[in-house]
């Protein structure tokens, strides 16, 4: 198997409909949230060739509301690349059908995703081939993201 | 508005979960025609830029059975333009994610969408552009479905 | 097992709740299909006594709109049978409760299944009793439409 | 409106599919219970010609267990009338389509619906036909149980 | 195991969301009946420590509409034990959150689960501790709807 | 209106049914966040006394597999104020009803939801009453994680 062959990138859409609102009437946040982890599951799995759980979950931000008849384009990638885990950044845009209107961010997190074997144990996972500039740029920023959880988890640790 | 500019296809695409299983344990066809009508609606609905209704399917194949954790891709085009109708060519493709295989084709159909005014009146909608080769061969194929489709009205309603 | 003594049709109803509503408010049409399919799906497998998938759908047509609150009532015949094919004539009918009206036909479809082995393979169905002239009225339409069907791929497959 | 041209009786089906399933994998009770719960709805609500509400549900008893693939018939019958409520008897029977089954009762139980006027008060309901003797044994029963069931209310609000 | 250690009490919560709504508009009844079984099922699950299924409601009783939006608290307790059967009360409480509103009744029931072993025959279950006053009361009024419940069904038997 | 009489913590709690699973068969991440989310509505709605909706979410970690049948308990308690903001600590237990287990931790975030007034605006809700050393130590937890949000938007703001 090619590396470089895999995609690393998955889109997921979607047309609101009204057994997905919540108690005000617009789109329930819950049902976009379990769209974001259906949509990095998929692209996690595809990149992993293996069986993937989501571990954690980072900086959900909901910057537009959404509302029934609405478009939902919900973006995977997966953008850094630990022993075991795979970090996917997750962008939903939201596009009006009815008044033609551009697509506008909606909501974006980082999910972090463990890729397991046929055991259910972590497994290691390709390495990214990070051909482009900015595929090294977003791999850093997860480095970073990384890095500062896992610094943040040794000082829970010690002081527990 | 600029005709030209509005889009006359809309991807919409899922991951398959066991909530979606028929008797047999495979993906149940109804869950994948009701993801086609929606589909077919979202893109009848931006390119006429109104509420639209279904008003017939026609062939409607399934090539291939789906699965459990298949990623299903429904592209919906609008191909042919009636006065207030649209005639949407509606494809399904099936990837096995587990597998890194390439999308197979799994269903198609063409769907017959009507544009309705704020009165629930059939409204007429705008020409299509036209500027390729491919989408002029596409319209005459849509009209060729849609003249046999009046024409067989006609005999009906002779006969009745 | 006497075949004469295996009903041809099946009736399946519902009354139209709130979460099949569509964007607009009314039942949306993608979950008449599931309906419609289930149902063929039931009296194709009840006929055939044997695993069934749906092959295609022909003719599907919207007459009229359904709104939440209605009873829809399906009705599933077997009305042809191929070598290891059924096709099945679906019709809906709504009903409003409120108004203590009389049931109007609302869609109809023609679905052809496939009768499947506990191996996946097409497997022979036993023949159609064709006792009354209704019956061998609807065989033989049914039958006009099988075999165009299969003109036309034959046509298809020599111009690809 | 002629009272004896309404009917009494409804009949809602379905075929069950896994995502109604229960944790040991058979058909969730809960599910039927539902469905029991809507088709006397519709049945008081079309011979009651308004609005109605389900106030209470009296021994619903569960005989056969209910498996994914079965067909389910639930049929609801108004066999008694009280100022403004109705008793309406439900019965479910489950046909096994795989072994063309004869179809068995699987659960049964009396709903009583009270109809509301517009202001969601009480309003009378127009009196059953009673044309056969079974519908009178049905209503004297019925009857006994209505008269039961006050005359305990009666004792806890004494008691209270 | 130490049979008093067992926990007879669980609750179940939900918010009410559109999903749910019957016809008119309001929380569906039948969407409460499925909830108060799921919970008498692990109340009884819990306490038999096996697989236990529905045998009978009774005494289902709506006091209040339930509306979307509202926080729903279902109690199931386990009341009485017959050989292999448990009766357990049923309780959902409703609140309004939005007007800081207190929990009210909104429906009761007493629902009979019998306990079955691997091979999906009864099996007995441990005796209530009852080591209050309050459960040794609820355990009387479970015994005297136990034995009522016999007998009746005693009677139906001679008369059929 | 009394602020101290607000409760702070509500808990919503669910049995796992098969419908919720995801491809390899347990509970689907994103139907645990959907509860989460709905559960941390309802703290911050019965808290604020008014619409509110999810801004963001922090620090979602997964600790434990949830299985089909598991009981799933959530608990919000709403643990810091800024103006309109409420953040809200979620964490969600699973016990195995069938092997009498304990509840274990499986799942926590922080949810910051904002109060909006009749015409979605943001508005101020009461203070914390904050008489208990750990509520105090929560809320100066929850304040620093504010700070840390607010002063990291700045940073993004001024490279942007």
């Amino acid at each position: 198997m090619n590396v470089e062959s895999i995609e690393t990138k998955i889109v997921i859409s979607e047309v609101m409909m009204p057994s997905k609102a919540n108690v005000a009437g617009n789109i329930h946040g819950g049902e976009i949230m379990k769209l974001m982890d259906s949509t990095a599951y998929a692209a996690a799995r595809r990149y992993a060739q293996s069986n993937v759980v989501t571990a954690r979950v980072d900086e959900l931000e909901f910057h537009l509301p959404i509302l029934i008849g609405h478009l939902v384009v919900c973006t995977a990638e997966v953008v850094f690349i630990g022993r075991s885990s795979l970090e996917v950044a997750v962008e939903v845009e939201v596009e009006d059908l009815d008044h033609n209107g551009r697509r506008q961010k909606a909501l974006s997190a980082y999910f972090t995703m463990v890729a397991l074997d046929e055991n259910a144990r972590p497994k290691s996972v390709p390495p990214l081939p990070l051909k482009t500039q900015e595929s090294q740029d977003k791999f850093a920023e997860g480095k970073r993201r990384y890095e500062e959880h896992k610094a943040k988890k040794r000082r829970q640790l010690e002081k527990a």
